[in-house]
């Protein structure tokens, strides 16, 4: 049973619960192609076809930049805002935090002698995608506890990093953090130029992403926004300390992502970019607001060079928020014909 | 019965609780005295009186600047975080929020004519702080609730706006936004000069502060933690709005500012600045970790210029902090003889 089928059977809140478990990495330092970190020169957006996707995007930044035209917006109310998963970096065929979960129970699995005859570390063990999706909702958050709560983010820091490090994904054989899409890169990099501060808001784990949005996005840790567990604070040895508790704290997703907007960044955006149904709340947010705004929604078309998905996909559909960018003129990106590449690496 | 009698009849956490129930008004431009705008120019820390506190921070921050230096920070790592209440403003004799909430319930009266014979709102109404003590935490989270809950963010924030407007210390006869520490905004300044990311901390609502933390203290939106009520995202007649809840969110104070850094800003401090027991969990995860790290705690000894109080006071005693500062070496701001002068208005 191939990974899609067993993220088919939990829902996406269900996934995001069990992600947003996922521990804290800070200061990781991972290798990435040198690439990804070009910051645009000369003519903007270099890995875009010319198109009305890219005009969109030139057009909007010429409007709100333009001093005295009344779409000018001051700097600091600049505030774009993207989606991670699907939008920034692929997300297919297996979630990258959930894939690290299931490694996390394998490598700990020595420890845990009795995890062979228990359900789902079970399933997790061997392979059982079937067997797993039967655990439910209970048996996903059951294995992501047991490999990631109970410790410190600083003890967990090590693990994960190497992790990082040393997975692959299972179809272009790369770390993951090289499988983002470059032509966003460059539209990060083309709006911080003009003056726009760029924020993550994503369904996953806040923690899983701060340690390598900087380096990669360019987006630092405090300009992340995502999902989370609780944590506890406690001196041992006369130290200070976090410890990850076994319980959520937040779920940044659907309606979840304006107000976690609004709570980690104060700002309302004027311009937010997505890929499914997750983001169609920070969409309306962030766009159905008085002065010039822009959504973007990127539409996964591209089978050979990436992946091709929308109405059904097992990380949130692209379906209403499909049909809401007509009503709302929102920015549709055809990843096959509007991307002149999708990776660093071609 | 004074103001001062009623808050020390309530625990911080319920107040802290009630304030954090206040509303948002991002946006706001409130009119502040230009001096407070100052930045430092020349000599740093013109207001500040030569001796150990200021030539701390200098210390400090020239060992962390300095490049090739074992004590080199890089920019983007040097992060300080701030209390509020008491650390840059003034919080004596009565918390500006509770002010605020106290005032409210009044304005809204008329509305509701049940509130003359109901407690906690007949206390509130007659000033009778000794009914209100008796009312206890359900009495002033009930009257928070009543005056804020249940509207937009954007229905209230015309509301506060005027009221923060027109609202004047007791004491001071001054808009409370003036009532802010000319040394602290110049230190402020004086840490973003030299490549310090500033951030507030705060036990209070986080989006009773958000509306001015940048006009005052140089500090945007988006480097605001504090308390916070729970907010619903919903579409009326088309248009997306957040909907204030009546629940708690989170609470910063005490342990819950290392665990607000940690989700909110995804970076430990190198320096933190507090002024009583609710910052102590602060001070600790910021300076008791490797490297060069500074602490500091302004003691309020100035009886004459501002207030004079410590071990025992109404919005958190300044106890288990100021023997820790001695045992951690944190910098203690004796305000009578380390300031000279408190307020730009002097």
């Amino acid at each position: 049973m191939s990974p899609n089928t067993f993220f088919s059977g939990l829902s996406r809140r269900t996934l995001l619960s069990a992600l947003a478990m996922l521990p804290a990495f800070p200061g990781a330092l991972l290798p990435i192609s040198a690439s990804a970190q070009t910051v645009t020169t000369g003519s903007p957006l270099p890995s875009w076809n010319e198109g009305a996707a890219k005009q969109a995007i030139l057009n909007f930044v010429a409007a709100v930049t333009r001093e005295g035209s009344p779409d000018f917006v001051p700097p600091a109310e600049r505030i774009a805002t993207f989606d991670n998963d699907g939008t920034l970096w692929v997300e297919l065929p297996g979630s990258t935090q959930l894939t690290f979960a299931l490694d996390r129970v394998k490598a700990l699995a020595p420890l845990h002698p009795e995890w062979k005859d228990t359900q789902p570390f079970k399933a997790a063990l061997e392979d059982d995608m079937g067997m797993l999706v039967k655990t439910g909702e209970h048996g996903l958050v059951e294995l992501v506890l047991a490999s990631h709560a109970g410790m410190t983010t600083e003890e967990f820091e090590k693990i994960v990093i190497d992790w990082l490090a040393t997975a692959r994904h299972p179809r272009f054989k790369r770390p993951y953090t090289e499988l983002v899409y470059q032509p966003m890169i460059e539209l990060l990099a083309y709006l911080r130029s003009n003056g726009f501060k760029t924020f993550i808001v994503s369904g996953g784990g806040i923690e899983f992403m701060r340690p390598w949005t900087e380096r990669v996005y360019g987006v630092p840790p405090e300009q992340v926004v995502g999902s989370s567990i609780k944590t506890s604070f406690r001196m041992r040895d006369g130290r200070p300390e976090l410890f990850r508790l076994a319980e959520m704290n937040f779920i940044d997703d659907k309606a979840g992502k304006p107000i976690g907007i609004n709570e980690y960044i104060g700002r309302r955006p004027i311009a937010a970019f997505g890929n499914s149904d997750g983001d169609l709340e920070m969409l309306q947010w962030a766009t159905m607001a008085g002065g010039s705004r822009f959504g973007l929604i990127v539409h996964h078309t591209d089978a050979e060079r990436e992946y091709a998905y929308d109405r059904k996909s097992p990380f949130g559909h692209l379906d209403k928020a499909l049909d809401a960018a007509v009503v709302n003129k929102w920015t549709v990106v055809d990843m096959k014909n509007d991307w002149k590449r999708i990776f660093a690496f071609e």
